[in-house]
């Protein structure tokens, strides 16, 4: 497996594009859409939100069919919590970009992103899909990216290439995302294309497994979109024998590449967080179950006075173990080890004699820190991803809309 | 029922002292003794957080006679996660305290409060303890309550008064706390006192139910500390006929007394959040039940988005129907009400039509906000008080330790 340039249209038959049609009130690109060229097998992953945003929801109807053709993002407002008008605006994006590209309107995939409870500006979506469409491209995958970007300050692109039965397999994918990040069974927008033939099943257990190892695994602010959406098109143009059955050599091949995809654009979106200065991995290990050590990770990754100390990089371990003991999960507080960076601070529960404290200030200097807590209780662990908490982050929130 | 000056110390039998021994570097005063002069009924509500600071376990062990006479209580270091030598050093300060009085240890209760992770500066402690009993007066309610303060700004105090068959009944009680607040069946530090005679079982009732009805309902930043503690002392010097029935209008009374100090320092507490600027009653109506209306006020409450935007006195209100749809509890979309102040703004699940936006912009420049969301599903409903997120909570709490 290698990694290529070219995102979601380094994949056989697959074009993108976007344009700025007007919803952003600066110029910036807000209007995505990708397609292939011949029908995909499609399968998503949507917010666990009971809140659900409008293109969600359409989303989630059009994609019960197991295939589709193009998916049509809009960024600068998310068409969620607008009542009834929302539903009928997301159905006019599908129907709009259906009768552009010649296909029926239930082939369409829908999402959106930015505000929320602000009525969609849908005559300005309709005059612009006609020059979407023209300018689809084969090299038009960057610009689909720039297009369904909100706070990002960068796009979030992966591709990778690997041979499977004398075959050449590509999966691309675009992300979005650095605030309202706490994705649950689902996460923020991304996009992800492959020219693999695959049966629509074992798409979905491929998405859904590599969606639990990447984009589940990541928290920005504890706050979970009404508009979480990951949709992923196999459109079988590598000519591969199609792949059928989960136990194979062919599927495990296929689902290690997506998770490196899917991962490399998750740890993208972290380190893109609203005014992050941090990337920070919080490893819990000897758990008796991957959902203890899941629910502990998320639980220091989540804890405002955690976060806070990081963008300080105030040595105020302390706060660490209190949101682990917040997690609900039962562990022996006398037995633990707990290090940052490659520093021990606790051993069997005991604060370390020698002068810890200069080198773990050493250590928060750094961009990237690593937080280790042992539990010694079994062998499962996980491992989350997330930021710091800065004034930034308030900045960019307190002053959203305007 | 009328409000009383004093505090604690408003109440018959209760004397109580502050100085400072040294554990701040400031100089402000850390540490506090309350002492009844007859044994007096105690209950007491512990933190729910699995990491339980050492003085929490000892306070849980001699609670359970029943029976106390004295607290201490130091600030400045919290006495959590310190291996054997923190439990040590709570018995060391029940011990020395229990000495200096008179009375045998395990009529002592211990609480701490700072920062977490730092062995306790035990020497000065003990040191203090013989000025600090020196001092003890019936009008040293108020140096108490500053002994007790770390972040917090302001000392949190309320008293009341109240006749029951023809005797006068007094309830005092101090808190602290400003960060780490979203207590759980418990809170930060709180300590009331009152004369009434009561029996034990009464008044551990009374402490749970006043505490789900104050300290319970509210949140800064949703992390639950390790030392949360809330005790009562009920040393009987009112005179009045012991209460020994629940049904009984003697009992509902004094529950109805505790209620109000106790709302009145949670509100306190939240008032005085750290680095907050607003204060925010968030009400959710229409309830199926009790539990899914607090489910969601606290997820709305708990949302750092909501609270940067109410920072921001942004009218960005789509992130609070967000929060509400990410607090797990299912809701018609479609049917609910939301206003802020008094201005509507959903209505049966659609936008209001009028210009609601300059309105809601001069809601939110006042400094107390209410939230109101009707489900419209039932009767039931839940308040929650909460502050925003500012650029101070940030400052305050990036250097706790410097």
């Amino acid at each position: 497996m290698r990694e290529i340039n070219g995102g979601i249209t380094a994949v056989k038959g697959i074009t993108a594009s976007g344009i700025h049609c007007g919803i952003k009130k600066d110029g910036r690109k807000d209007l995505a859409l990708i397609v292939s060229e011949v029908d995909a097998s499609a399968a998503g992953v949507f917010t666990e939100n009971h809140v659900k945003a409008a293109p969600v929801l359409l989303s989630q109807k059009n994609i019960k069919r197991g295939r589709a053709r193009a998916i049509i993002i809009n960024s600068g407002n998310a068409n969620a919590c607008t009542g009834k008008i929302g539903y009928k605006h997301a159905e006019e994006m599908a129907d709009f970009t259906a009768q552009s590209i010649g296909v029926s309107s239930n082939n369409i995939l829908v999402a959106s992103t930015g505000v929320i409870g602000v009525p969609l500006p849908i005559n300005k979506i309709k005059k612009g899909i006609p020059l979407l469409v023209k300018k689809l491209s084969a090299s038009g995958g960057l610009k689909a990216v720039e297009a369904i970007m909100t706070t990002d300050t960068t796009p979030k692109v992966s591709a990778v290439e690997y041979k499977c039965g004398g075959k050449s397999i590509r999966i691309g994918g675009i992300a979005k995302g650095s605030g309202m990040i706490y994705p649950r069974l689902a996460t923020m927008l991304s996009f992800i294309t492959t020219d693999i033939a695959i049966s629509h099943g074992l798409l979905k257990i491929a998405l859904k497994e590599s969606v639990n190892r990447s984009f589940n695994m990541i928290t920005v602010d504890n706050d979970t979109s009404t508009n979480d959406t990951v949709i992923i098109l196999a459109n079988g143009l590598a000519g591969n024998k199609p792949i059928t059955y989960k136990r194979s050599k062919e599927f495990n091949l296929f689902l290690e590449a997506l998770i490196y995809v899917s991962t490399a654009l998750a740890k993208m979106v972290v380190k893109d967080g609203e005014g992050a200065t941090k990337f920070v991995e919080i490893n819990v290990n000897g758990a008796v179950n991957f959902e203890d050590a899941k629910r502990i990770a998320f639980s220091i990754a989540n804890s405002n006075l955690v976060k806070t100390a990081l963008f300080g990089e105030d040595p105020n371990w302390g706060r660490i173990i209190c949101a682990a003991g917040n997690s609900g999960v039962r562990f022996n507080l006398g037995k633990i080890g707990f290090l940052i960076g490659k520093q021990k601070i606790l051993e069997d529960g005991n604060l370390v004699k020698r002068d810890w404290e200069s080198k773990v200030k050493g250590i928060l200097k750094q961009r990237e820190i690593t937080i280790v807590l042992n539990l010694k209780m079994g062998n499962a662990k996980a491992s989350v991803w997330t930021t710091d908490l800065s004034h930034d982050y308030v900045s960019i929130n307190s002053s959203y809309r305007s």
